[in-house]
């Protein structure tokens, strides 16, 4: 199953239960943060996460990310990848080799 | 270019940095929820958001997504897949139209 | 000076540039969310933090907690002590020493 | 109760559960961007908040603000007093009267 094919069963699975008026992009906004912090909880105390829990928190992080990707009209992989020519400029290979500094500190 | 050849040139770009060493799984997932905040932050005050900063903030949660799955061989489609599978369950149609209540409130 | 002062210069900060519009609880919620990220980036990678700025970033979650207690009339150091009571019972010693599983994992 | 006798009070609870182990700053830091979430759960689809829960969330997020802060023996009314300071010179009542933007755009 491709992202286009996940775009359209999501888009099946929202308008079923009628809720788009709910996926405003501020409401969706805050449910990416909210999900992304069920998915660190797996790592709060440094112990091993389960995997299959991990699995879904990423998944439902994703899921939000696609829904607010939508909402734009804009193509996930067209984003990610303007995005990472963005940081091949900001993160110079020779300045940033091995160096977790933040561009602006580099 | 599909989500293949975007991982691919993600590993590229990771691997020219030596950054591998900076993406243990916690450390992914923090990032996540830090650059999910980022993007949260465009809605803040309940103003328009820019969408040429949306999308880059979007574009790095994602990034950061891909990465974490990528830690341990997730296809980002089948997680997306089984967790759309999973949530129809959860929520059932008629349970769940037209009602922003979770699961366990229904 | 205590926490009734600093609440009272809080108030003033806010009134004399006309902030209380764009306080409402949600957006409340949503600066908490997103200073507690900033926060949470001096820690990204593992490095030791910056004490200086770790302070100001912590300053700025405390803040936003204030104001929102504020918003509801409540007292920061009664409800805390209220959730302390709750947690002693949801957390017993014998069960929870040593322990950092969740409550309802123990 | 003011806010040395919480602090004393949580920190026996702590003691009693030997959780001190688990407390390092990251993983309170962690903790708090956690609980913010939860917090911000509560106005994830623009509903009213339950304010009993909304009240158990927040003095959640406090909490692990207030055992940050004792790591490294800052005083809470200080550095949000120092900030508020700092945010009175980024923050010109005439220049942001009114006005949402951050300092950087002001």
């Amino acid at each position: 199953m491709d992202l286009g094919e996940i775009e359209a069963r999501l888009a099946t699975f929202v308008r079923e239960r009628e809720w788009e008026q709910f996926h405003t992009p501020e409401n969706l906004a805050k449910s990416i943060s909210i999900e992304a912090a069920e998915l660190l909880e797996h790592f709060q105390w440094g112990d091993e996460p389960d995997l299959g829990e991990l699995r879904n928190e990423l998944a439902d992080v994703i899921t939000y990310c696609i829904l607010l990707a939508k909402k734009y009209d804009w193509d996930i992989s067209e984003i990610v990848s303007s995005k990472i020519a963005k940081n091949e400029a900001k993160y110079p290979v020779e300045k940033s080799k091995g160096n977790s500094k933040k561009y602006d500190r580099l």
